[in-house]
């Protein structure tokens, strides 16, 4: 894989961000990692390792079990698949249809798997018994529903593996190539930003992926966007918000163009250390809690920052952001979903302890007039878990394996 | 890269057809080429060397330059790229805007390739002054428009740069991934039909490709349909007419998966003896072309076909068919485009000397019910120039760098 040159990076503490970069070609001749003013080139010999040492997540619920064997399809034979799924059980098990197909895949191309299902009375109780009851709704007893919760189910699963590296996929994605193209930037990014040969090398890093564009229907033709709405209101107020913390004026251009990027890969140290969010808001939160834990200790910051909640060690984390090439091609979730995914993701910068008076004012009112918030309420709390990492991970197996009976381990 | 195991094969004297396979993982962990019950398996290791002998020709024709670029990206590193142009030229030079793209993509990637454009005089020049003057329209001097007629140029340049193997990929295409897809699929397919390690080793072969599925907007939505109607018509009259010419029941079921393949690769070796049909005509007539040329020489034939044009000198000749993951996502040319193309095509397999009377008139009652033929009129025959290896290679060339202004060669 080729990507264009890293561009300007912003640093605050411990967590560097760098510009958007581009993928060039899908693949790479050469047989050893190199680069030049332009562009680096990652090859085969360098993204392989990687993968074998990488769990990709796939959440889901209820796409057609074609789109998910096409998923499967694309996610390198070197990675370990974890499908988390909340498909409905009732009235079909549309959970018993997924594993099956993933079984049939997984047989045929002579590789592993897990899955479970986030609605397993089992999980609940192997998260209560692990130390984070936090995660399961009162109401039910069962883990709340939502994206973020999927996701930590997966981050969980990932770090009982003893893999090194975690990336998520969504599943209703209708193009095979383009997770194909995701899980090659994974591993590409995460080469450059921990290989000890990198120029770049960090002990923690994501990697967050832009789309190239984005198919909507428009006058019954298909277009092909270059941003979606969401982003584009994410970002701006991500921008600001850095703008603010390192001090440059505020018509800097941004550097943040993943805010709410569904798609993105870290290494599990990061991921045990970072808090999850609840639904939509997980993606955002993210770099809200990495600015928040890892950017407290930079003689570079401008001081204006005060609450610190953690320096998290000292750990020194990289963010790659990545524009694929492949348009992502998925369902239209509809208007409503767009408002929800940025007004989630405004709540939780709203609240960041790094926000200044300011700034939550600004937002305020553009949630006010953009129907997100009524006027005088402040945007919600949204959940926030604690990091995974304090998980009894001994207990939490044993409790899965013993009480979850959707948990499933493919073996090949 | 994955593939399902080889099923059946339909064998026409010295040509092997098989059955449609299907691409079960778009990369392979293995490092070495393995096969089971269910699927084989094609490394990296086995791709890489196959795709540095490969030369992709992408005739392009008024395109979007975005959608061109994202097409280079996909077609892998150890390629070289023939961009074939029929662009505008006149008001705005299209084509000099694809070639500086292509300048750019090349300059960046550090890749050599060849562009030129079909209706430059001197192209026209240089095949006549090679001794194929039949390409050549009288009224105007120039090559003909068409798409054949930009492959038989693609096919000429590729025999010049000494490469063993020539794949074809649309340049209206908008997922970078299924363009690499399909240019992994030809290394794997050629692979596993030309190396010496192979239990399927052939001395010439040809990879045609067929679509998971192409995007259709119907009701407003985006729907994918598993088989396009032309492909429908047209397979399903290769074969009436292999069932015939091998003898089978007419009720076998269908081999031939790929009539209309635009989406193909081949040895040169293969692609120099072949002969190039005109416009949409070309596709099919490979097939039409390869079975009167090379299917004369069996004795598991059933002696009912009587005039044989060649046998070829005895090729052996494999065709694999494979089903790609990634849905085939192109521009809508229309109904009539539709038509066209499977018209074409029962033009040049009704005019077969191997199509039996009985067939043509059938073949002939669909066209006229089918509104493709007037009652009482006979199928076009569509015009069909001699064998690329008919050439005068050193001609070609030095006519080309002397007279046609539109050949470049990009150097990196």
């Amino acid at each position: 894989m080729r990507l264009s040159e890293f561009g300007r990076s912003i640093r605050l503490g411990g967590v560097t961000v760098h510009e958007l970069q581009k993928v060039i070609e899908l693949d790479s001749s050469a047989s050893r990692p190199s680069h030049d003013d332009t562009s680096t080139s990652v090859p085969c010999e360098a993204i392989k390792p990687i993968e074998r040492q990488m769990v990709i997540i796939v959440p889901c619920k209820n796409e057609p079990i074609h789109v998910i064997e096409g998923v499967l399809s694309g996610i390198p034979s070197g990675c370990l698949i974890v499908l988390v799924s909340n498909s409905d059980r009732d009235p079909e098990d549309l959970y018993e249809q997924e594993v099956q197909a993933l079984r049939d895949f997984c047989a045929t191309a002579h590789r592993p798997a897990l899955a479970i299902h986030q609605r397993d009375p089992g999980v609940a109780a192997a998260f209560s018994a692990a130390g984070m009851p936090h995660i399961v709704d009162k109401v039910d007893g069962l883990v709340y529903n939502g994206k973020g919760e999927a996701m930590l189910m997966g981050m969980s699963l990932a770090a009982l593996t003893g893999r090194r590296f975690v990336g998520f996929v969504d599943a209703d994605n209708y193009v095979p190539g383009s997770v194909h193209e995701y899980c090659r930037v994974y591993a590409a990014g995460l080469h450059l930003a921990t290989s000890c040969g990198s120029r770049l090398a960090s002990e923690e890093a994501m990697v967050r992926i832009s789309w190239a564009s984005k198919p909507k229907l428009r006058d019954g033709k298909i277009r092909f966007d270059r941003r979606g709405r969401c982003s584009r209101i994410t970002n701006e107020w991500f921008n600001k918000f850095l703008a603010y913390n390192v001090g440059y004026s505020s018509s800097a251009p941004g550097i943040i163009a993943t805010g709410n990027a569904g798609e993105h890969a870290m290494t599990i140290g990061l991921g045990l250390k970072l808090r999850f969010a609840r639904g939509y808001a997980v993606e955002p939160f993210q770099f809200v809690d990495m600015f928040e834990r890892f950017g407290g200790n930079s003689d570079r910051r401008s001081g204006r920052i005060s609450r610190t909640v953690s320096n998290g060690g000292g750990s020194q984390v990289r963010v790659l952001q990545i524009e694929t090439r492949n348009p992502h091609f998925h369902d239209d979730k509809g208007e409503e979903h767009v408002q929800k995914m940025w007004t989630q993701a405004l709540d939780v910068l709203y609240h960041s302890s790094l926000t200044p008076r300011s700034l939550r004012d600004a937002m305020g009112q553009f949630m006010v007039e953009h129907g997100a918030l009524k006027p005088g309420q402040e945007p919600a709390r949204e959940r926030v878990y604690p990091p995974v990492g304090t998980l009894d991970f001994a207990t939490l197996y044993q409790t899965l394996c013993e009480k979850a009976k959707t948990f499933q381990v493919v073996e090949n």
